[in-house]
């Protein structure tokens, strides 16, 4: 039984429901940023961020900073690319646009390779690009929150190895990492941007990101210093190293809560092996797109082999609109998200299915919001064929 | 009675000890960052904050975003400054030397006029330097927390505004906003970067600044855009404006969770008038550093005009080492901070004296801290004089 007051289940793709235990831990008694306490809990936290991205390379390195999900673009932005260097983004919708906006601020020279909305730039494409222009690196959107579009990770990165082996690859994770499968070392990625507060399941307010050895070397191997002074990897890799080595470092005060949530959340992930969270996402999300397709729905991801696993974003049908259906079900208890993308924006709504609305047995979130959805579509009048 | 488990009293110059309802809201239930719930918290928190800042000048912009107090520095220097402008520095310590750093990270040329340790730049050679060379900014530490020298900042501010009155006044006051007078509007501010986790009273995670109508023209009225992506004030001032307009907007995730305990924390503050409250840290901390002085030890910051409300740094007597009086302290339940300024780190200490330790009247941290030192100087084998 929850310990929460009765509310609305938040079924939208970030920030997700929270278990208990991490929501106790958002109210930690007071503790020093540098006192032993709190650096053995950051320091285990790092360490358990290695075995949620699956690297035992120890030249990888984690990185946990206060800020939303968009400070990873400015860590990958401002350490890993200088001026004028060329980056490849593959164009999947809304956060691969602000991905390459990011990159632009600080001077990269930004080819997109956008693809049709509800699809992703595919393989032979990407080929292509890469054989016309040396770039230092390709950024994917693993699941573009905008679309429910995943991308294939382990080929892509097969195929970059390949074709353009010095560039590095780089993944906006924050709708995918703990949901999705990523086995960094295995695969070769160089970074994995992400946030707390999706599939990781721990509230808003933390960048998390893993960057291989590879990529540290490329920021030590700048010819100019990193382009920004809180989301310089340079100030802070010694400071994550002495967290993880248990010795008290300063550059800026994180935030000991926040933390001590994300070391709840993660002992909690990796309470079992991860091979079976990720089983359980795509389980259950097929049961959700079958329940979808079932109710005559399309998804704006259209092919099956490029729909997310922890979101499903919905087209409406003809005659539905959001404005009416969002708070119809809000009145069910069940809070979905409105479209982002901009072309298509009033034409769907987006229903997020990470963490423990999925995965804990005593919670009904899914099947409650499969049945207001259903319900709340005839109330619109919509009849499923 | 605290709701909190017995844990050792955090008396560092910040994080502080705080409140048990606002350690209560960190743990709120997940809300969308755009519903309309949590729109109207954040709403309300921001209008709390032109409260806090004394500033009814509509065009006056808050802040307050997802980071380390550390992300303001860029805030300022990402967007108000632009490459190659000077900025004049007061140099107090540590802080401002950071504060520095950062602004030639982004390309400002930096004049340091840096004091002796535990002094201030004073006013006459502030005069002359602003004299020489025409600053787009002067940048000032409130408190340096490295030290506890304060600032006058309403002496300062009028000398500005009479030799350079084009020249942004910046203040740092992560050490000193919600403990010592700030009148935003009446002393002519234009920018206050702080942070949550000091004498504001929320826990670490949040950058909370105001800056003026003038500060946003300068950045509207730059030439090339803001040299940042995540600390962008041109992308999140319409963010910042929709929300305290209770209207949804997203640019980037902030964290509900913080927002509402920093909510709490501000309804507490602002329940009282805000003299009163400064007021009380003045009192608190003439006393504490009356008896600290009849201990026969000296402060960092000599001149008692120059001297902080919110924190002490006290000079180690002869013969008496932190990493021996420290740990003492720790055992008998009271966390100190070490010193952190280059030239004197291991001759000092730093007690944090801010928010409800200070201002709670069930709490008895204060009396039990002082009697500790003493205690801790004894056991050290200090006799005093």
């Amino acid at each position: 039984m929850s310990s929460q007051p009765a509310h609305p289940t938040l079924l939208i793709p970030g920030p997700i429901e929270f278990d208990d235990a991490v929501l106790q831990s958002m109210s930690h008694y007071s503790e020093s940023h540098v006192g032993p306490g709190f650096v053995a809990t950051f320091g285990e936290t790092l360490s358990m961020l290695r075995k949620l991205f699956q690297t035992t390379d120890p030249s990888a390195q984690p990185f946990v900073i206060s800020g939303s999900g968009t400070l990873g673009w400015d860590l990958v932005a401002a350490n890993l690319i200088e001026s004028g260097e060329d980056v490849l983004v593959l164009g999947t919708g809304y956060f691969s646009d602000g991905f390459a906006d990011c990159l632009r601020v600080y001077g990269a020279n930004v080819t997109e390779l956008k693809a049709p909305v509800g699809t992703k730039p595919q393989l032979p494409e990407i080929e292509k690009a890469l054989s016309e222009k040396r770039y230092k690196a390709i950024t994917v959107t693993h699941v573009d929150t905008s679309t429910g579009v995943l991308s294939e990770l382990k080929e892509l990165s097969a195929l970059v190895h390949k074709v353009s082996p010095d560039t590095l690859i780089i993944v906006d994770g924050v709708c995918s990492v703990a949901c999705e499968e990523i086995d960094f070392d295995a695969w070769g990625l160089d970074g994995v941007v992400t946030a707390s507060q999706k599939a990781i399941g721990c509230p808003a307010g933390l960048s998390i990101s893993m960057f291989s050895g590879r990529a540290m070397k490329a920021v030590q191997a700048r010819k100019t210093p990193p382009a920004a002074y809180f989301a310089s990897m340079k100030n802070w890799a010694p400071i994550m190293q002495n967290y993880e080595a248990k010795k008290p470092s300063y550059f800026a005060t994180p935030s000991p809560q926040l933390v001590h949530a994300l070391h709840t959340a993660l002992s909690q992930i990796l309470s079992k092996p991860i091979s079976e969270r990720f089983a359980a996402h795509k389980a259950g999300s097929d049961r959700i797109k079958k329940v979808v397709t079932g109710l005559g729905l399309k998804q704006v991801a259209g092919n099956p082999a490029e729909q997310a696993h922890g979101m499903t974003a919905i087209y409406l049908p003809e005659g539905v609109k959001g404005t009416d259906l969002l708070p119809i079900l809000g009145k069910k208890g069940v809070v979905f998200a409105g479209g982002i993308h901009k072309e298509i924006a009033t034409k769907y709504i987006r229903f997020g299915h990470m963490g423990v609305s999925l995965l804990d047995p005593k919670r009904t979130d899914v099947d409650h919001a499969l049945k207001s959805l259903e319900e709340g579509l005839a109330e619109c009048g919509y009849k499923k064929p």
